[in-house]
């Protein structure tokens, strides 16, 4: 088997087995992150636990092999070992050490970098990072006003509210944390103001802020929306896989 | 009685009664529904409960009576009984067998399937699984997004939360109902962060995340709305049922 | 004084008074709303509760005195009377039964009845009823719609938590109120769900329910934002007072 | 040095120095805000109390110079000690005065406004200013829609559930307060209603008022999005600051 198949196979381009290997890379991968939160629920089994670590570690044994592989199968192995993917596929292996040396355990919450691979021959993220350029202009100039407005509102709400609730509003940042859950609209209720000078100015910064601070969501929502025609017209996405064809080159 | 009047009749298209018997009909699961949903208060009157169980029993009587006449006046019966609606038919009278049998009580919860009926005659789920079909590939794209958003965030605060909150974010599945009360905004107050580190790790996601989360149900929103005008031009919804014409038209 | 400058007057025509009446007028409805609102405050002085007694006697004498102005200065006095701001205006002055019988404090709840008052020559109401006219065949469609999800989920809840929670769920009509609060994304916090069952389950149909439960809303907003250029070309809009002249003809 | 070119220093209009002075002005302002935060952190150590104290005594002396600076350099000292951000410029420096006199602690407060001296050189604000003078009459007309909803779901809600909620709903005021937090979709879960009726209502309310009272947000979203383009043809923007040519060029 040539090297070229190999690296054809990996990226879903064999002409054989097509898209499988990556289909299934994605789903383990998937089910990988399901293992992962699985294996935080406390009073687990001890037979769950023991198949969650064998299943981690075929996973490592899997991301390990794919990396060697892809790194002598390339044509240009030190310009995958230096890629934005390269790397991530690298990192992706290193949780492996844990399993032989268990006091490495830190090491395992880069599992975690592996949700990564998924997006490798997928759009959504480029998609996301090009539609957040875009707009990066809009994103910085709304993101002060909030932050502003945020600032402002907490800083009131805890001149109004600190005599009253000394310990919820103990300070600014604590009552940062109610601006934000607040304009949010998420109002989790663990604070709230709850004399009548509070509720007032938290009545007006309210219908003045919502408006202000829901902007940097919209915006990124209207400029996902609106790069979806600019994929039609952009080869890199119509055709993903064939600029990596050989050596994964990146295309930005 | 010929059979086609009869079908006539219950489809709505009676040149004397009209409309008349598919309101009739509609008034009915309504008030059925209604009745359901009452059946369930605790420390109903003896006298109460018994009447709601013979509006049931009537109710299942129509449907069993609706279902015997559709099958034998139409012009072809089994077309009929094997069309999507003539199922939903014949699965609105199981719940019949929990009147003769009472312990098939399960058969019960069949009875929500007649809310379905209400859809028979009208627009409105064709148009939304229309919209959501029209959609579908932007919906795939941003669930995968928001699904990502929801599982980092879960994880994130389960980094953070869980030593202090050793119960409340016992796991990361538990910290992923946060994850879907607070990017919801819903922000029920069941859990919330409570370290710094986890109030700004809460924050940072959230006002990326909202923007993301949001996109699906804007997408829906928006196709719904967007389906409007293609009604008029789109001969499927005009005539939805061309494909049963003679058994059962549908009147627009 | 002639009977034509009385009603010029009250309707803010007089060539010197100009809107001066109908400000001032608005300004009295305004303090009485908040009038209204105070005298609900537990524990107010004696002091406060006689003036804010005396500024209602106040404020009902106007209305009457105005309502008998206008009855006998129209020069269609059974027209104005029958109309509907006649109505409104007749309405209005019955809590002031309640200043002479005491026992009659049940009409003292009419007295919110004079807040439509303030909408008798401005633009908002009216443009708010031409929006919701505009687009009550898809207010319809998404009302159902939306009831349908809120039935749905209510019935799904109360499936998956009745079980843990008999008393937060104890029934349907009580799940209905969770779903009402979930899906406006209010989210008090009184009801949630506890079981991993209906936490997936709330997941679920909020990501579906928001986006449709969400179209009401939004077609209210854009409807109204809509009706803003209609305005321009209606004369209605533009010379609210003119047709008014007279006799208080109203346009519809 | 001439006085134009410490005025253009400060400007950041300095041929060599540039934006630099701007940049480290506004980066100490930031920093100054979140000591602002920290300050009032319970339990710091007094190591670091006295270092935020010694921070704030610079920024003061900073602003104290920079004013006198510009006061003394400006060639109108006169016109710039009457513009909007001379008196900004002044009223920064007061605070200066708690320093010296501890009892004056109250001048404190006024510390917060050297943050509007990060909008003196930036677009912002007044693009924010702009965005509502555009629409104050939208604003104005859906402000009294949702003041009369808000006022009125709170006397309903009072209605229902003072008798049942005495303490919660002891009167419409607070009952305003529910309807502010339910209306914005934040609710806190301080108050919410128990009684079917109140139950009933709110969820009426709901679903007509959040489309209304969303109205001013997303009218002041769609007016600050619009604005986008009008500033680079609008010389308004561009030179937003020609009126004080000579003493104060801002660079846009």
């Amino acid at each position: 088997m040539s090297r070229v198949v190999v690296v054809e196979f990996l990226d879903g381009n064999h002409p054989r087995w097509g898209r499988a290997p990556t289909l299934v890379l994605h789903g383990l991968i998937l089910l990988s992150a399901i293992a992962i939160a699985v294996e935080t629920v406390p009073g687990l089994p001890p037979r769950m636990v023991s198949a969650l670590n064998r299943f981690e570690a075929f996973i490592l044994l899997l991301f390990v092999t794919e990396y060697i592989l892809r790194l002598t199968c390339s044509p240009q192995p030190l310009r995958y070992a230096f890629s934005v993917w390269g790397i991530i596929d690298l990192l992706s292996c290193v949780p492996a050490i844990a399993l032989l040396e268990p006091e490495w355990q830190a090491f395992r919450s880069l599992r975690l970098l592996r949700l990564l691979k998924l997006f490798h021959t997928s759009v959504a993220l480029d998609r996301l990072g090009r539609a957040l350029y875009h707009v990066r202009g809009e994103l910085f100039l709304f993101g002060i006003l909030s932050a502003f407005m945020l600032y402002v509102s907490a800083v009131g709400i805890y001149f109004f509210e600190h005599a009253a609730q000394p310990e919820a509003f103990a300070s600014i940042p604590q009552s940062l944390w109610w601006a934000v859950a607040s304009f949010t609209t998420v109002g989790y209720g663990d604070l709230y103001p709850i004399t009548m000078g509070g509720r007032l100015f938290a009545s007006i910064v309210l219908f003045i802020g919502l408006g202000i601070v829901a902007v940097p969501s919209a915006i990124i929502t209207a400029a996902l929306m609106d790069t979806k025609g600019d994929g039609a017209g952009d080869t890199s996405e119509q055709k993903p896989e064939t600029t990596k064809k050989g050596d994964q080159n990146e295309t930005s």
